[in-house]
């Protein structure tokens, strides 16, 4: 396995280049997550338009479970006879669901490389709206965990009671399944999940079809014994504001929109292509899913409750029974709730990653795991999704008020980010290209109409954001109001230290320090033995200038070690530190310190450690750790060298 | 204060010595605990005998709270008739503590450095009855804080029953409270505790004896509205089963009496005498106040109850209300049950820095801390204790099964021993001395009537012990019958690891190796910057034989690092290992190991790692923590120098 596939010599230096894979991984982890996978293999890690839009839908595809539903529990407010707006409320809604589509559509080919809300505001509006995007979404893909998955979890348990109780452990064991499941790779995650996702696209498309057929022949009726719907006794008149409160909460079907554009980078050439015409399918499937829904919904009189879904009341209306295809129904709508998690599971690592090359984040996030994953980020989305449902209780009601702010401000960002990148073209000269970080600008005709729409665009969700923030700030949609900020604070010190860290390190204007001349020694030893003779050895092969330096709390001990010195020392000079308050460190660490004054520019203090290491961990709770103590005040103070001679005792 | 106290040249060898008093401790830390004290002040950390009474005697004196009442717990079985029993069952107690104070006083005298029945078992039956005796006592210490402070609480709950909720922190921080005037050292905690213990002492005295001059001028009379006792219907015969059942239980009288054996190095010299007149003043106290109460119980109609205990029944009896005086009595038993934790906070450390000495417990037990005394015995105890009072709820009726069983256990060993001590003196030819590791052992005339009353002694104790055992080992006794000898397989394991490491690093039979003749230097580098090129200058200074090394993960930051090492490397080789699954540590460590299979015995391969250091710790998680991982895991491999070349950031 090992080649040395080049030696260069090279302006005097000789480059070596050798093939090391390094040691395989354990069993456990080859068994959970599969065998690692080369570099090399990353284009075939890529996935076509099938399995894409499994892996980037399911958020999407799974608020049709759930939009018709949300705009009717607002309706019911102004009463039954309200209900009629929900159709006409569904329409508008995927007309902002095409223009999002659009603006996302346009995104993904001028963003070849994976253009989100964080890279397009990054480019075109700034820093600071580009962090505010980042916070936003990776608040919202944490939210989309929790919320997801307590509501799979709510809907397990409504058929099995007597898993209340271990709820909370359920979400978090899902999630953790949910996490292995997408460190194995994006192609084998894939195919795992393709099949739920088109199980319920089936069966979904199945009830629209058999239902739309009974409408229209006549056949379809009322929903039977319907649950009991909760209306307030005085009947509100319906409004502008409820009419936009409704519409304001069916734009939950929009969520997950924005999945396809942060990971175009996944599909395989010409990804542009590929994932384009992937998230027109999407938006067309879940539009259409959509308006069908909350026009059979209205038809067959289905009432919004907390006891029934509004999926419920149309399967068994459709299917007449509570047979296998409704059951079909109910089975693949809490999957797909489930799997929604999903799109966040992939969404969040690679949007971490992206962030953390630009210095915002941890730079490990931007790492590539075993199987050519962000796995740091799937395993930090993992652990923080796991906390927010134990806090929560995997509790929907406490959670959903949080969910979607971040949504919709991205959204905002985005587009607004796109206008303003079509204004740029628009005032290009013809021929003339402008490279941006993340994307090429070339002038192109009929900027003036994809300017307007994304404006309007923008415009739109900013509005949808603001009545969210507002109709639900007491709710819990201030935590979010408070996150995002901190969020947009942490990731600017961050960056201050990445740059801090890259100025002190930096090679311009360093003058080379004249070469190490003259070593002195320091040897401290806690006792004669062979540990402290190995090290002495070592010391001497440094330097003719060797101190052993022993801290004496005992006269007696001190006594033993001066007599074993005189017979194992080698002649070298032996300091006795007595340490009147009986401290070890501190008398080593003054007498260190000392020496350091009196250093000249080519002389190098050296500090050298023995140490007897033992495989055995639980042994170290036997020793005093003096050693390791005594390296961590060292690496404090600077100027010193710490050379670590390691004696094993098993 | 730096002093070059002496410089000595012998047989070659320059030894200096210096005091070097370290830094001084934080503010806080001397706030908390006061100045450190210096090891020359030892003898000024001495007690006298006042002081002593009050340090070591709190425990045992505090049992005359609720001995009496224990018996007629018992007795009550047999109705109150069977109070009669209670005076003579007193006195036999009394002729017990009588048997096992003369036996201690013995002790302390052939024990002047302390002698515990830890010591006393080593010395004459041997390791396992030692270490036998080392965990009944230890866990005898642990159970008293958790008793006598969840006792003390009790009593302050029954007068502020809102502070029921708050009882196991309260009860947790009074044990908080007790270390840190523990910590404190010996005489300042001695003073601290000298005034309740002296308090306790006041007020029960004078109720004695105003209760005595009542009785005898006939004017005491019995106890008005006894509280409610609770007898059993079919009310049982006095059997001598239950005899000696209530002579077990009035034997708590005797708990805390070893206290003073144990501690013999805290008194001031003559410290022998001194510390056998505290035992027999203490005992002397201990005795006449349990048999006074036991009397005076029995002549007042005393009547044990849950809702009050005897001692408050007595102090209202001869106080004639609920005055003053009768509520000093109380106060002072609620402090004194308190302050029976303190006689463990002196017990606890003292022997578990004897066992640690011996290797059958951790070395640091074993340190002195900046006081004087040993501090981690102390913090360990109250850990260990807070534990106990957190699982236990800082129930009384819980613990209590648990205590007592370990003191008779070690009562037991100590007088067995001291036994077996007679018989080895009686067996001496006259003249001869033998000196053992904790006394010297010299022919004695009477030798035989001594080795009586110890073997009588230690058959007494057994029997309690063994009543004790049996009589409650439903109810919890069975955990410590558990634990004392997973205790003891623990001190075996931990002195089998001492005595592994002391025969590997032992200097005997060891062969100087040949001295290091040739360094090869490997520089592990992550990227070329001033951190590299640091730790570049002193890998250079060691060895003319210095590779660098890269691990490549991606071919564009190689191709980056390759040039500018051209530029900057001094002519370095460099060697670039390709790592297809993108792993950093196992390519590198694989490299290393394959450099060390060809090391010559006159070698040494050193790992320079250069390493960039920040004081902000959490600025640590923004990095890969590479140079961390990289030491531990060379650590583990046997052969190889490590060195820390830091760079400091800010």
């Amino acid at each position: 396995m090992i080649r040395h596939d080049l030696v260069q010599e090279e302006n005097g230096v000789t480059v070596l280049r050798e093939v090391m894979p390094g040691p395989p991984p354990s069993r456990l982890r080859r068994w959970l997550i599969g065998e690692p996978l080369a570099t090399a293999k990353m284009a075939e890690e890529k996935v076509g338009k099938i399995v894409g839009l499994a892996i980037f839908s399911s958020d999407a595809l799974s608020s049709t479970a759930y939009a018709t539903q949300e705009i009717l529990f607002v309706l019911a407010v102004a009463g039954a006879a309200a209900f009629g707006y929900t159709f006409p409320i569904s329409i508008a809604i995927v007309v902002l669901l095409g223009i999002v589509t659009l603006s996302y559509e346009q995104t993904i080919h001028a963003y070849p490389d994976g253009g989100g809300a964080y890279i397009v505001a990054r480019d075109n509006l700034g820093e600071l709206p580009a962090k505010i995007a980042a916070a936003a979404l990776l608040t919202d893909y944490i939210l989309t965990v929790a919320v997801s998955v307590s509501s799979g979890v709510a809907q397990i348990i409504s058929a099995f009671q007597d898993l209340f109780p271990y709820r909370v452990w359920l979400a978090v064991g899902l999630v953790t399944v949910i996490m292995l499941i997408n460190l194995r790779g994006v192609r084998e995650s894939g195919s795992i999940f393709a099949v739920p996702t088109y199980f319920f696209l089936f069966t979904i498309t199945l009830t629209m079809v058999v239902a739309l057929y009974r409408y229209f022949s006549g056949a379809l009726g009322h929903v039977e014994n319907p649950p009991a719907m909760e209306i307030s006794e005085s009947v509100a008149i319906v409004t502008p504001f409820l009419l936009l409160r409704a519409f304001s909460s069916g734009t939950a079907a929009l969520t997950g929109v924005e999945a396809i554009s942060n990971g175009v980078q996944a599909f395989k050439e010409p990804r542009s292509r590929n994932a384009g015409i992937t998230l027109l399918w999407m938006a067309g499937i879940l539009g259409s899913l959509f308006l069908c829904i909350s026009f059979l919904a209205v038809q067959i009189h289905a009432v919004p409750a907390e006891t029934e879904t509004v999926i419920s009341q149309l399967a068994r209306t459709t299917f007449g029974s509570y047979g296998i295809p409704y059951m079909a129904v109910i089975i693949a709508t809490t999957v797909i709730l489930i799997m929604a998690t999903n799109t966040a599971f992939n969404g969040f690592p690679r949007l971490g990653a992206l962030v953390a090359q630009d210095g915002f984040l941890p730079r490990q996030l931007a790492y590539l795991g075993s199987r050519l994953v962000f796995s740091r980020g799937i395993v930090l989305l993992c652990l923080v999704a796991s906390l927010l449902i134990i806090a929560f209780q995997a509790s929907v009601n406490a959670l959903i008020p949080l969910y979607a702010i971040g949504v919709f401000l991205s959204f905002t960002l985005s587009q607004a980010g796109m206008a303003h990148r079509w204004w740029k073209i628009g005032h290009l000269p013809p021929g003339q290209e402008v490279r941006e970080r993340g994307s090429t600008l070339r002038y192109e005709p009929g900027w003036q109409v994809r300017m307007v729409i994304n404006g309007f665009g923008a415009v739109c969700t900013a509005i949808v954001m603001c009545i969210f923030a507002v109709t639900k700030f007491m709710y819990g949609a201030w935590i979010v109001l408070v996150l995002i900020p901190a969020l947009v604070v942490m990731f600017s010190a961050i960056h201050r230290h990445y740059r801090n860290v890259a100025a002190r390190l930096s090679l311009e204007k360093y003058g080379v320090p004249p070469p190490v001349s003259r070593h002195r020694v320091i040897l401290p030893i806690g006792g004669v033995h062979r540990g402290t003779l190995a090290a002495l050895r070592y010391a001497r092969s440094l330097s003719q200038d060797v101190t052993a330096v022993y801290v004496s709390v005992d006269a007696e001990d001190a006594e033993k070690v001066r007599t074993k010195w005189e017979t194992w020392g080698e002649g070298v000079r032996l300091v006795i530190l007595d340490s009147p308050y009986r401290q070890m460190l501190g008398p080593l660490l003054d007498y260190i310190e000392r020496m350091d004054t009196t250093r000249q520019p080519n002389e190098v203090i050296t500090v050298v450690v023995p140490q007897f290491v033992s495989r055995n961990w639980l042994a170290g709770l036997l020793h005093t750790q003096t050693a390791w103590m005594l390296r961590v005040a060292l690496t404090m103070r600077p100027g010193l060298v710490i050379v670590d001679v390691p004696y094993h005792i098993d």
